[in-house]
């Protein structure tokens, strides 16, 4: 803690405006340590580039199996790591499986080092050593020293174009690397190609594809140095090939400017003196080594670190002044840092002219919209798109676009499942795209052809050869036998139908409301009313004879236990309730959840979260559950459900490095944060309604895109005051525990008055 | 002979109109035996597509070694062979290394089978016999029956699109195989990645990318049935992966529309009825699958194959016709597919909106002019360019365009060596292009920036790293020590130093004409006076002792021996004459040269002929000597040139496949044979003389672009008749051996008058 308070005092001066500067309350560093998995580095919102560094690059492959430790690297930076090997532009943010890492740099001075050598003997490659106490992670700048070589790494970035500024000493051989080789989830031949130009003593252009979690990824760059530099060579780290062109012709180690291959690292040689600062900019475009040189020239002119950085951070403290907070400081910090990690996916993915590369791997013009990828849609479905339907819906109105454009460059005729880059890696389960599509058409946020995006949710929907949606729609459940997934499928699959009714219901289309209405029903065919808990059911119709419901694996679920996910009917919690035998019965069970010891046994099979990230047996860590907290409200007990929200807010976010209890899942599990401590949350995306918690807030101020603002205040708020007395609305007393999307937008209050005591009425 | 005289009478009926039906006289399928390395396939007059059968596709690689039999298959057919392995899509002509071979398409029937067999067991996989009983190669269109499927396989094109007609039996299991593996001088990693979408059931489009020849090249295609496939699948041979997608959800091996990977083979699968026809249209693009789309819809509308043929052989009826000539019946077939083969290099390289991918790989839109590639300029700037100046400008225009964007994309800042798609392998010597620039600017073709023109060629004459050039300047050779081309590259900068000096004069860059002129007087210093023979010199300026005059390695030069190589002065002979001791000398010696008998151990040294390529001890398979049978017009015995070069049309060049005594070499042995069948031939390319020689033909009338006409009338003309008696230019008889483009562009007529004894005057 000492150590991220003094980041405040360090952090440079932030623009001064009309704004509250907010800036100072992110700390990037927060879920770098243990399970977060997010990076310290510099961005800006929904940036494309994300220059961060990378405490190591593990293998994703180590003797031709897959290597458990690589996990740790999702995010390229392990807090508990003491060397770094290097700053790369394109990082994933809280995911638990991973790519990317493109384009590493990396300073040094002294004998060149082409090999990034080991964490035990950072000098025996160009690694270096350093310490946190030499580090600052601010939203939009990171600053590091590298112990090895005495020279300070300072990052910063645009939209597209990452800022590097190296002081060096003085030194005739100073260096700095372009490893075209690194990776995050990196293995031997994940490099495909890799094609680089120097056009003179300052510009290099070039590209690189990966086949990883993105099986066609080709990424491009234009790179450009503040000073000429000397010379400058590579070396190619494939094996020797037959003679095919002729290009022994050329010493093309050495200023050979025309360079290409499939393992590659490259070094630039300077004279510096003491305390030089030799600046890089780094571009990026998922187009054409031209569109990466044009976002270059397009976004930032000039050499000056400081002013691209004094830009960044005004983009942030714009974004961040859309809520104005009253908490104490931690909360703030939890609160803002929330927010920088919420606003940081899904990413840019179009160049300054509007072309991307899509999905078919052609280019495309994004016609009245800004392109996005990173969809980690069986998390951010949840609270992060339904967030930004509050706090950004110009944004997610684009993102729904850049979604159906998805659709359009199908070959398999899909909404993303988890996309990235032009390319869909098909992780995790249900379609919950068209979750995301029906809450923005629901709730007025798209402007687009809404028929033709319901199309879509069904022709995804109904795509049978798709993990068990044949089974499901004949069966109307997914058999044990032919899925390892069955119960989580089918219930995640019963939802997003409940999304489609919805939307059909919306738009006049009975029979496809008819349809999906009764395949969002399916859940009941696999809960078994015998245990009360849900259960993979056989093809035969009896339910799977061996069932453990604390376990995780070979269950018929994804990341959960049936403890957990035997909440999940979000679509209709009343008559899970009933089938579940009632209030009551409902009570005790989440009491229980909340409640019971799990056994390390099962922990251990959990994935994606520390020890910490589990409540008795409910986790936080991982999604299923998200909205289980809520369910309470369902139940007559609305007190339960306000002081679970306070505890989970308190237990499972922290203002430390390894304040998250489980992966941030590009940004899910901060949206919950901050929905949750503004009082409400969405428990079924696709429906209008927010659930009412406890707000951790004391006053909150929406700023709205439409000009309105939605002020939410707890009066009588402290850590022992977690319980609602009574709820008013612009004044008015709400009888239920809900708000309606329209009382968000419509702008108002929403006035809590706080208690000690639950309020059992 | 019988049978190609046959295949007059089994070709499809040309178009009738005003021109002459000459089509019928172009015999593709000479040069296809032995040495000529020429294609039999379909393609039209300088087409991006050539769509040929393919008999073998060996490795490049075998055992990590280069692997010498695939040198036979550089246009992927050879004639010797009994089987053939599918119809793929792009081709060299007559090249002695290779690349190319995109996207084999195979029709078979009955079991699938995804591997190709081997040539002693077609059976074995998806090859097939064939005869050449049941073969027909016409300009434009090929025919081949397959044996062992009783398939009948019919070949034609646009520019950039080939279509298929497969004319199959009744069948349940009958396939179309799309090999993405398969290529020419192929290997096991050659193929970079490949993507392919099957966006429904009668279109797919995607892509791949190559290294080898070329070493970034990727290709992209777009694939059209004339009928719906059933079914279709792929075969990943790929070395299994450590699993990194979510891609097992599907099975991906059988109806899967999104494929990628290494090494990927697909098939689609019909129901046929008895002669039922299945038609592919195959579009090709360098930019992109759209592309691809847009260039097949703009050149091939519906599936009337026959109409596709007709314009095809229309388009090469019109080129033909350029030139009408009266000469015997072998003499025609020689001549129209000299022109014919002529007429195939360079290749169009950019899609019908204008767009091409440039050798720094981004894509550019040509303006104002189209774009060519394949660019074997050590071959073709000796008579084939300069034959396109009289024939072709506008065409050569656009190809020293094509050239100068080259070198504005060039990394190296170099005008092409040997540049083929986006590549510049940088095979053989010289900076040839700077011979094709002056040439087309002296005879007044190109009309785009002179001066600058001239500067690009003065940057790359100056790039000192480049293949001795430093070596080159600084001492005014290349010392034997440091190359072991180092007289051949001599002597080749001296001759294009030439050329820009003469450039650099036309334009009044009187630095430049003196620095050059100066330069290329180089060749002086590698002759060796003692012994009258260029000779390779050493760094001390010493002869380099050991020297054997008959052997071609090891002796300072690249496909020639010294023989053959002294006489490569073009741009001045009288002083290589002199230096020689005069006339007689030098009389003795050409007469040696021809007369010698070259031990086979010299022969076998020899690369890129056969043994009737060589004519004493002059080789004409190979270049460095195509002029020198002209140079006895410097000595005062110009019958001796006319006996020779009767001699050499006679015995070079036959109507039969292995007609050609060495690779046709993009068409620089076709223009040689044009040339000198008309009576004259551009000794010093970058000079307005033509030597005069004898012509073969009786009457040839060439039809310019200019409107005008230029007549070559040989009196008396036979096959004994081969001396000149006197020459008459527009009616007035010529006192010297030469005439100047400017004759030929103004029209007019040049008057042989032929006897059978030497005129010695």
């Amino acid at each position: 803690m000492k150590k991220i308070l003094l980041y405040c005092f360090l952090s440079a001066p932030v623009l001064v405006n009309a704004q509250q500067s907010l800036v100072k309350y992110v700390k990037p560093i927060i879920g770098t340590q243990k399970m977060g998995h997010t990076y310290p580095g510099a961005t800006v919102p929904f940036g494309s580039v994300q220059l961060s560094p990378d405490t190591d690059t593990l293998s994703y492959e180590l003797n031709g199996k897959y290597n458990g430790d690589v996990y740790k690297y999702c995010a390229g930076y392990k807090y508990e790591d003491k060397t770094i090997v290097g700053f790369s532009h394109t990082h994933f943010s809280g995911t638990g499986h991973s790519d990317l890492g493109d384009f590493l740099i990396m300073p040094t001075q002294g004998k060149l080092q082409l090999n990034p050598g080991t964490a035990d003997d950072p000098k025996s490659g160009f690694r270096s050593a350093f310490s946190h106490d030499n580090e600052v992670a601010e939203a939009g700048y990171y600053k590091v020293k590298l112990d090895d070589d005495n020279i300070l790494a300072e990052l910063t970035a645009t939209n597209r174009v990452g800022m590097h500024q190296y002081t060096f000493p003085k030194s005739d051989q100073s260096h700095i690397i372009l490893d075209l080789m690194s990776g995050i989830y990196n293995y031997d031949d994940k490099t495909v190609w890799t094609f680089v130009r120097v056009v003179n003593d300052t510009l290099i252009t070039g590209y690189r594809q990966t086949n990883g979690w993105a099986r066609t990824r080709t990424v491009y760059f234009a790179m450009s140095f503040s000073k000429p530099f000397v010379s400058y060579g590579q070396k190619n780290f494939d094996k020797p090939q037959v003679y095919k062109g002729f290009w022994r012709k050329f010493d093309q180690t050495k200023n050979f400017p025309d360079i290409a291959g499939r393992r590659i690292r490259m070094y630039f040689d300077f004279k510096t003196e003491e305390q030089e600062k030799i600046k890089v900019k780094f571009a990026l475009s998922p187009v054409s080594q031209a569109n990466a040189l044009e976002n270059m020239q397009a976004e930032t002119q000039g050499w000056d670190f400081d002013k691209v950085k004094q830009q960044a951070q005004a983009e942030w403290n714009k974004e961040l002044n859309k809520i104005k907070i009253d908490a104490s400081e931690d909360d703030k910090i939890n609160f803002y840092t929330a927010m920088y990690h919420a606003f940081i996916n899904p990413t840019n993915y179009s160049d300054v002219n509007g072309e991307y590369k899509g999905l078919d791997q052609n280019v495309h013009k994004a016609d009245g919209f800004n392109n996005y990828t990173t969809f980690s849609l069986w998390d951010t479905y949840r609270a992060l798109h339904p967030f930004l339907n509050i706090m950004q819906p110009a944004r997610n109105n684009d993102i729904v676009k850049s979604m159906m454009a998805h659709y359009d460059q199908s070959a398999l005729k899909m909404l993303p499942i988890w996309s990235h880059y032009a390319n869909d890696n098909w992780c995790m389960s249900g379609y919950h795209s068209v979750s995301v599509l029906t809450d923005a058409i629901i709730k007025g946020v798209y402007n687009g052809d809404a028929n033709k995006a319901l199309d879509a949710c069904i022709t995804t929907a109904n795509h049978r050869d798709y993990e068990g949606i044949g089974d499901y729609i004949d069966l109307g459940y997914i058999p044990a036998e032919r899925s390892g997934t069955s119960v989580s499928n089918t219930l995640e699959y019963a939802y997003d139908d409940w999304c489609i009714a919805k939307l059909a219901k919306k738009l006049n289309r009975t029979d496809v409301y008819d349809e999906f209405t009764k395949r969002s029903g399916n859940w009941k065919n696999v809960f078994d009313k015998s245990i009360g808990f849900m259960r993979p059911k056989m093809a035969d119709g009896s339910f799977k004879k061996e069932f453990d419901a604390l376990s995780t694996h070979g269950q018929g679920f994804i990341e959960g236990n049936t403890w957990n996910y035997s909440f999940f009917v979000p679509q209709d919690p009343k008559a899970l309730i009933e089938q579940m035998g009632g209030n009551k019965k409902v009570g005790l069970r989440l009491d229980s959840l909340f409640s019971m010891h799990l056994p390390d046994e099962f922990f251990a099979e959990t994935e994606d979260i520390t020890r910490e990230g589990i409540i008795g047996g409910y986790v936080h860590g991982n999604e299923p559950a998200h909205h289980v907290a809520y369910l309470y409200n369902w139940i007559g007990q609305p007190w339960k459900t306000q002081e679970k929200i306070r505890m989970i807010l308190k237990m499972q976010y922290k203002p430390t490095p390894d304040g998250l209890g489980g992966n941030d899942d590009c940004g899910q599990m901060s949206a919950w944060y901050m929905f949750s401590s503004l009082g409400f949350y969405p428990v079924s995306p696709g429906s209008e309604d927010y659930s009412l918690g406890s707000p951790a807030v004391k006053n909150a101020v929406l700023a709205l895109e439409n000009g309105k603002t939605f002020t939410v205040e707890a009066l009588n708020q402290s850590d022992k005051n977690v319980y609602v007395q009574r709820v008013l609305l612009n004044g008015k007393q709400l009888a239920g525990t809900t708000i309606k999307h329209s009382d968000i937008t419509g702008g108002g209050k929403l006035t809590f008055y706080m208690t000690s005591k639950p309020v059992k009425k």
